[in-house]
């Protein structure tokens, strides 16, 4: 691995679970045991390793999971796949949305990248929607649309933080985000036709053995 | 004012303008014309001031706002001027949430205070929703409602921050919270009985009317 991807992977490793605020490019150097001079000459400052973080890894994994659309494919699995790795890289990149109206503040450059991810992946999630409509799977008017997925996307975004700010102790695994997927089909269910409604229990009880069993994990 | 006060208003305003992370304890005390050590007699640290900031101001404010449950307010009402609340409250103290995991993760003491009041404030949400099942209002299983009163929590929780988030420009004015509490009315719609949408409308109506006038006064 080249110096540069070391030092990204380090940085979101030590961001994650230290907290990017209490993790400067002397600790980053330190972790790899390369001088803070080797640091510096592929990064400015932290700003600069969080919006490579961003831009190189957090964006294009955003942006090329694009969501599996066929002839083969049910509608309703498209949508949860798709919800599902945009909560994985919230996980993955925890750090970065445990903070996100700060960091955006202090990058003006970062705050363009995220808002022009962000939507791109609402107009995504709006097509997956009128797809699911389309299959009358779902029923909705035109005019709640926008709002219907401003409310998923607001989960995609601040489930992970919100999950870690609900209990005295702050553990993260993988069952959170099974559980920000079953989040999602909660918002679903009132706008699903009756004859859909056993598909998306399927669905659900597939996401609810998922974080049983990884909850058992952590116990054991 | 006492010292103590002007120095915890000072505070909030400065965290909330310049962002927290942005500004130190001596920022505060210049910004008051007081010596840091006149500071530092009321609190150890910057840390020191938030908790109070939470324990003092934030926290009671949102356990003191009890919804009004009485035989003459309509259930509606009461859940909506309860939300109304909440979400000023997170406008008033924007710095503690956009920044909310972090902020816990920094103070053992504040995270403890913070998720009691976390789990009261949902206790009032079950009951209110429990309320507005029994007003005939609205209709949901019994095992929907920890998912339902989740979910408000969330949109209560990080809506500021997701508004923020969204655009370029990062605006906040009252137009902000008015927009939560159409967000809620959203999640509400599809639960509610045929019979009662009118009455729905009609909140809805009050609050769009509220936000489009916050948004022209805004744009004068």
């Amino acid at each position: 691995m080249k110096t540069r991807d070391k030092i990204i992977q380090a940085s979101i490793e030590l961001f994650n679970e230290q907290g990017e605020r209490n993790v400067t490019t002397n600790h980053i150097a330190a972790h790899l045991a390369i001088s803070p001079g080797n640091l510096y000459y592929h990064f400015r400052n932290k700003e600069d390793i969080i919006l490579s973080i961003y831009e190189e890894y957090a964006r294009s994994l955003l942006l090329d999971t694009l969501p599996q659309v066929s002839a083969e494919a049910k509608p309703l699995d498209s949508l949860i796949l798709y919800m599902d790795s945009v909560f994985q890289t919230t996980m993955k990149f925890r750090f970065f949305y445990s903070n996100l109206p700060v960091l955006l503040d202090k990058n003006p450059i970062l705050r363009e990248k995220y808002v022009e991810v962000q939507q791109s992946i609402s107009e995504r999630v709006s097509q997956l929607l009128i797809l699911l409509r389309g299959a009358d799977f779902i029923e909705f008017a035109d005019d709640e649309l926008a709002d219907i997925v401003s409310i998923l996307r607001l989960i995609n975004t601040f489930w992970v933080s919100f999950h870690q700010t609900q209990t005295i102790v702050n553990e993260v695994n993988d069952s959170v985000f099974y559980q920000g997927v079953l989040k999602i089909l909660v918002i679903l269910r009132p706008y699903t036709k009756v004859h859909a409604i056993s598909e998306l229990n399927q669905a659900r009880d597939v996401y609810k053995k998922r974080y049983q069993e990884e909850e058992e994990i952590v116990e054991v």
